[in-house]
């Protein structure tokens, strides 16, 4: 293969043009034998129009066709928008994993429920490391983030460079980790980027996101000015936040709590992988209610309102430990993620009910943004000066003003690219050479389905329309052999004076001929059409009909 | 019956502690003799954890069961949270209703769809006007809010006196309507009003709501200044912000084009009462498409991102008629109602994608709200100086904080109460004397479902977990008389390698005796366990599981 020949391919799965479940491929090579890396894998979550679906994921057949090419997956970080789908879809690629320790330990955790801990060939890299694929020769350089251990990757291939910058902000004080490595950025962008690949999130905020050592700061001045029992919640996973939080535990002379399995999962993962280590003892969930309310900060998970989260079974008054009155303080530490706030504003409620105080984040005093703004995003691009720039991990509205921008800050090639969209990167201009197939899977229980997920599809209607079961009894001539029933499921049991039941039985029995002679076709259209049309008389609702003919 | 005896009640059974479906009784009487009159009866909108419902009300059972005494309803206003039950709940009622010309002109919309046009008893009140049902003397107060007509209800009933607000906010120039008429509501105050029953919508925002003239002052602007197609999407009810858009279009040299069948609706409902006389003669959708975009302004439904609404087609490029491209401009005059904002981001991101430019509401600009912020509060009651202070229409921290306001302001019975809480408020201090039944209904296609909604948890569980229908033929002996079947909805085909409907049909297998001879009792438990043991193996859930004993 000639040099000549050979092209570099920036190709997203996920995450460009909407929100979550990140996947991105880069391909080096000639068209049809490329060698391939994986930059993140992640999920986002089930909506209300998915029932029974928690997790969605990128569609991965293009590269599950090319998994033998496929030379690893490589994490920037451990939230779940960028490792949540490695353990359901490593199954279909097979290859190593690599990801800086904290993210590691967090992938560890995901990999045993699946059963697939000793077999996934994990690689730890350092927060500084390198990693060298087939041709692609990766460096991972520190970023900030809301998360311990962000990775941007500067990946060297042939001649080509690629600045691939993960989720990131420019905190100047992080409280943990280090701090962002400006000068190996600009050293990188001194060898001359082709194309950075960049986060997206915060382009339509001006200014700067703010740092973590201030959120820490007006947390402490608030838990220090109460005097009942104060609840932070926040996310988990940053665990600066969780470290703030426990300085102002001590500070405000509080026993410290920890409650939510989330809470739990990442305070090990923490600790295992050397942070957290000036930590104040814990009070255990099942004595905190021992201590005098002015002696307790509880943190907890349920920042969005999940109903089963810790925050909100207090809230509901069911956690089996911890229970809230007049006096207390619940402090949002947390941003509401869009499509949670009504969750959040029915918890909320919940807690006003209880009398108890709730304070939410104003501007940037009690929460900040993992993403960079504006001023941010300049800085990152003066330090890689970029040929190309391609806007990522966003929604169309925000690749749109990221792409803008990138024109204002001089970038020769600013591009708008889609999930799906094969981008040559190497040699010569930014181009969209192939379209290929892109979507989403449905992690339904521990099957995964495909895009066209037609049971996702049948729960749909059944939410919204039940179902009716019919079963006739045949014999061998498929004449009537016995009495037909009927099973309502989702249904009222009457319109107000006749069951439903009993007009969907009169709707089967006008379909059978009175000579009892079936056609099990035809007699299943003329059952079906016939329930579903005294239904939508009686009821205003057409379910599902499902008639099975029992032979015997 | 002797007025020493007498008292009068005031009673929420909705809106109190929970947004939307307001409903208000007042009684007067003796205890288990009181005559009651009800204001408002609306409705909220089904949310995703309610599949399949559409429109939940609140339990009017208690007043069923005095529906002999229940004089009339008397509606404040024409929005949904406020009218939306009254065609479904009043064939349980029956018993006259009240509204002002504007809002009995929707009113009779809803109750020609349900065929109760003829039926219900409606009269139609000056806006201004008088009432007198049993011992209620009432009078209608204009005030202004976000749609035509809003009233203030002032309740003399023997020497108890109340001021019943509904939804109101104090626009200095609301366009159309008459101003608040604060000399009938300083006067009521003179006369001694025991108790006010008041908005608490935007009690925890500072400051006044803003001007629906300044509204339409900034919508002119930004329509002058755009090139492409221009789109405002708002609230159809709101007559106000239809009349300044048409101004725009006016100001603009723009033909104005109304798109959505609520849009239409409301447009012929004010037309017909009197409203949006001055209004330029409109484009049809169908024509809309063949004007340069310049010379367009669609004005139009769907500010909540509702799919199906003509904004969500325009976004997805399914509406028949009009479609949307680079260099067209989109203007949210709208809020993001909280539970909408998933949808709402979704079609802007849509929006995006279409290089569509999106506008939003920065501050009070292109949006105000309807209800009064702490300064108009601070004047209503200023004028009504009354005696009790009972925060309705509003979340539990509305309530509490409207409480403090109250007290901050010197009423000297600011009172917290709930849905369902029955408070004396004559004569004597307010007190709590009973608690009724009260919660929700459910409207599930035309079948009114009580709160303990059975067939709205069965959906919950098939949404999210499918259902295995297993038909036994048996013989009158209830031996075995054939061959099971089983069919499988809202599931996977297959766990990746056999077909579940297989791995169900062998645990229907497994439950019958060798010797045929079924207990349909036992053989039903242990079928149903066999099958979701069996799934909760291959799919990782437990599917409903409904079985059949055919008769033949």
């Amino acid at each position: 293969m000639s040099k000549q020949d050979s092209d570099l391919v920036f190709l997203p799965l996920g995450g460009t043009g909407e929100i979550g479940m990140n996947c991105n491929l880069y391909g080096y090579g000639k068209k049809g034998k490329r060698d391939w890396i994986m930059v993140d894998l992640g999920v986002t979550f089930g909506k209300a129009n998915d029932p029974g679906i928690d997790l969605i994921t990128p569609d991965t057949s293009f590269i599950e066709g090319h998994a033998k090419s496929l030379h690893g997956i490589l994490l920037t970080h451990g939230h779940e928008d960028h490792i949540g789908a490695l353990a359901h879809l490593w199954p279909r690629l097979k290859c190593p994993v690599y990801a800086t320790p904290f993210t590691a330990e967090l992938v560890k955790g995901k990999l045993a429920e699946v059963g697939l801990l000793d077999v996934v060939p994990l690689h730890i890299i350092d927060t500084d490391g390198h990693v060298s694929l087939g041709p692609f020769e990766i460096d991972y350089i520190c970023l900030t983030h809301s998360i311990a251990e962000p990775s941007a990757l500067a990946i060297r291939c042939g001649e080509a460079r690629v600045l691939h910058t993960g989720d990131w902000k420019i905190d100047p004080d992080p409280v943990i980790g280090r701090l962002t490595e400006e000068a190996r950025l600009s050293a990188f962008g001194d060898e001359g980027i082709d194309a950075i690949i960049c986060d997206s999130t915060n382009v339509l905020s001006p200014g700067r996101s703010g740092s973590e050592a201030d959120v820490g700061a007006a947390l402490q001045d608030v838990v220090k000015a109460s005097s009942g029992r104060v609840i932070i919640t926040t996310f988990a996973s940053n665990v600066a936040r969780l470290t703030s939080i426990a300085q102002a535990a001590v500070a405000s002379d509080r026993h410290l709590c920890l409650a939510g399995r989330g809470m739990h999962k990442i305070y090990q993962a923490a600790r295992k992988t050397g942070y957290l280590t000036q930590f104040p003892e814990l009070v255990e969930e099942a004595d905190a209610g021992y201590l005098p309310p002015e002696k307790l900060l509880i943190c907890c998970t349920g920042s969005q309102g999940e109903s089963r989260a810790a925050l909100g079974r207090m809230a509901s008054g069911t956690h089996p430990h911890l229970s809230l009155e007049a006096g207390d303080k619940v402090i949002f530490s947390s941003k509401m993620i869009p499509g949670n706030e009504a969750e959040i504003m029915g918890m909320q409620n919940q807690l006003a009910a209880l009398d108890v105080e709730i304070v939410l984040p104003n501007g940037k005093d009690l929460h900040v943004s993992g993403h960079p703004c504006i001023d941010e995003l300049k800085d990152m691009y003066q330090w890689a000066r970029p040929r190309i720039a391609v806007p990522v991990h966003g929604e169309h509205r925000h690749l749109m003003a990221h792409a803008e921008l990138a024109k204002q800050l001089q970038v020769p090639e600013p591009v708008r690219i889609h999930n799906g969209d094969m981008l040559r990167i190497w040699p010569g201009a930014a181009e969209v050479i192939d379209v290929v197939p892109h979507g989403r899977f449905y992690i339904d229980g521990n099957v995964i389905l495909d895009n066209k997920a037609l049971p996702v599809k049948e729960r749909r209607n059944l939410a919204h329309n039940g179902v009716v079961f019919v079963a006739v009894p045949v014999d061998a001539a498929d004449r009537l052999a016995g009495v037909p029933s009927v099973e309502l499921v989702g249904m009222p049991q009457d319109d107000g004076a006749v069951r439903l039941a009993d007009w969907a039985l009169d709707a089967v029995e006008r379909a059978i001929p009175s000579n009892g002679r079936l056609t099990p076709e035809k007699a299943t259209t003329s059952m079906r059409n016939g329930i579903r049309r005294e239904m939508a008389r009686r009821w205003g609702k057409k379910p599902a009909v499902v008639v099975s003919f029992v032979r015997v």
